[in-house]
């Protein structure tokens, strides 16, 4: 099907360019006979305005860009969910950038948007992220940037984030009071600020409980994780309590419990941040640090457009909206529960 | 900061504005020295060229929209996952909206994607679409669109879908084999394509092994359908086996069974379709059918390209990827696991 132009309206019409623009855009210097006739023959042709065009009179996208490492987990899906009742409201798209974790790839993504493309960006940084001046130069564009969950130091922008450090520590008290005595945190090799903020809050519950301690790296193949944490689990160090910084690497914990017939919490005791529905009905229930994940997207997301409408970029600044521990079977003391 | 424009460039190096595109652009016009004295001010004045200026002239938006139901929903995100794949390789952004199973909101979506601003559409049609012409209008404004998962009848296109009837029939099959005499199917009462397929697969072997059947009416609402799933295990009917078509209500009949006490598999036999990783973790582990999800994405995604740059619209056509079905102990004999 042809598209037409304003020109073939305008030629049709046997009106100039200026005064069909004129009256499909409402204005009062036309009078309400020619609009009608306009209107009449651009419904007729099935003329549609061209945003592009219209784009570059406004200079507004009416687009944010949400760059995030992965989308097939429960935390990053809630984020987005509450980004996109924001967005709507606001009549903006969202276009949906995913890193798996690759900072090259990420560096450019974001170049890919600073050609106008986008109003503003929502952000979690990729863990292998050491230098950020790609998110910098969006910035220097006059690219509003509000970062979440996962920030850079080097950026100084909003960041929205929780309550990483007292969580971690949260779960190292629990397991302390549940009886560990030596326990593990999973790790990304690849670093990321939560990871970093939740191992460094169960390391210091581990030290001042009296704990032995150590950590686990993991990669994003959950073949290897699951090999490195069987491994780890028959060990020397023989941990009786785990932490994971993350939902899935949890599920591998679980995993290789089945395997090794390590029985939780009899065996080995787990705590893990975890957003996803199934949590409380996994064989045992999982004790899971609830991150506000539909809460930070919304913020997230409200903040960028504040930034948008008024033309201003963010200075350093951090809003930390707290999560909530919910203790269930896999963290329990043994006579706290009817195991068997 | 300031944007520049060509306009600035042109005015800074005393040459037309003609001049400064056809060197930007490369064109052999231009000599090479002119060229080089307009890329070297353009670095220094840090000029970028503006991506809707270069759409108007390309036509492309170099852009494909997705439209489906809801993303905190494992098939989904693995579908988005296989999706970005695609469209990455061809230097494509993706911009997700989700309908919440509303169809106003569907249609004012679709209506808004038709201004340009996509090359292509891809799909899962909301559960209550009974008329789809905002779907047809894309269409037939020559912009391609591939159905996937919930299709719709009175859209001619390419679908991408899977075995849905097969898979509810070996669902309902399989319940017979373990002994089950009454069978309910979960439901949405917004009719979807796939729930109605997958309904009718599971009746029909009901028939074929003589087993009760009847369906429970569930909505978007977890708390609601909690009641109605609690209420019906509690009714005469008093089902001793059950199907559900998406993994959501598979959990809210864990939760319900919790509640009651009813035990999995032993009082009660389920099968559901199911994405998540933890299926397996699940206390009973749940007999889950998995839709190729990413597949799925990477398949539509594909499909999508070929008609974008080849200027075709897909005729009606079926594609359908097989799902399998992953027995375990929620959908076992009492003897054939050891139960306590």
């Amino acid at each position: 099907m042809q598209k037409f132009t304003m020109k073939d309206l305008a030629s049709r019409l046997g009106l100039s360019i200026a005064t069909i623009s004129r009256a499909l855009n409402n204005s009062h210097e036309t009078n309400s006979e020619t609009r009608e006739r306009v209107i009449a023959m651009a419904v007729e042709m099935g003329y549609t305005p061209d945003v592009y065009a219209s784009n570059l009179r406004s200079r507004k996208s009416k687009t944010i860009g949400v760059i995030i490492p992965e989308i097939t987990n429960s935390f990053f899906s809630q984020v987005i969910d509450g980004i996109e009742t924001v967005a709507r409201k606001q009549g903006y798209h969202v276009l949906i950038h995913l890193t798996h974790e690759d900072h090259e790839r990420e560096v450019n993504l974001v170049r890919l948007l600073t050609d106008g493309r986008v109003d503003g960006v929502l952000m979690s940084v990729s863990g292998s992220a050491k230098k950020n001046d790609h998110i910098n130069a969006l910035k220097s564009r006059n690219i509003p940037v509000v970062l979440f969950d996962r920030i850079a130091d080097d950026v100084k922008t909003l960041k929205i984030i929780t309550n990483d450090y007292h969580c971690g520590f949260m779960a190292g008290k629990l397991l302390a009071k549940s009886g560990c005595k030596r326990i593990s945190s999973l790790s990304f090799l690849t670093d990321s600020s939560v990871d970093y903020k939740r191992r460094a809050g169960v390391e210091d519950a581990a030290r001042e409980y009296g704990l032995s301690y150590t950590t686990i790296g993991c990669l994003s193949d959950p073949e290897t994780n699951l090999e490195s944490i069987k491994c780890h689990l028959q060990s020397n160090f023989k941990p009786d309590g785990m932490f994971s910084p993350v939902e899935k690497l949890a599920l591998v914990v679980y995993e290789a419990c089945k395997t090794l017939d390590i029985k939780i919490p009899l065996d080995l005791k787990l705590v893990s941040f975890a957003n996803m529905t199934a949590a409380s009905l996994l064989q045992p229930p999982l004790t899971s640090i609830i991150q506000p994940a539909f809460e930070i997207g919304k913020q997230s997301c409200e903040a960028l457009f504040k930034a948008i409408k008024n033309n201003f970029l963010h200075g350093d600044e951090e809003i930390i909206l707290p999560s909530i521990l919910v203790e269930r079977e896999s963290s329990m003391t043994c006579n706290a529960f009817s195991h068997k």
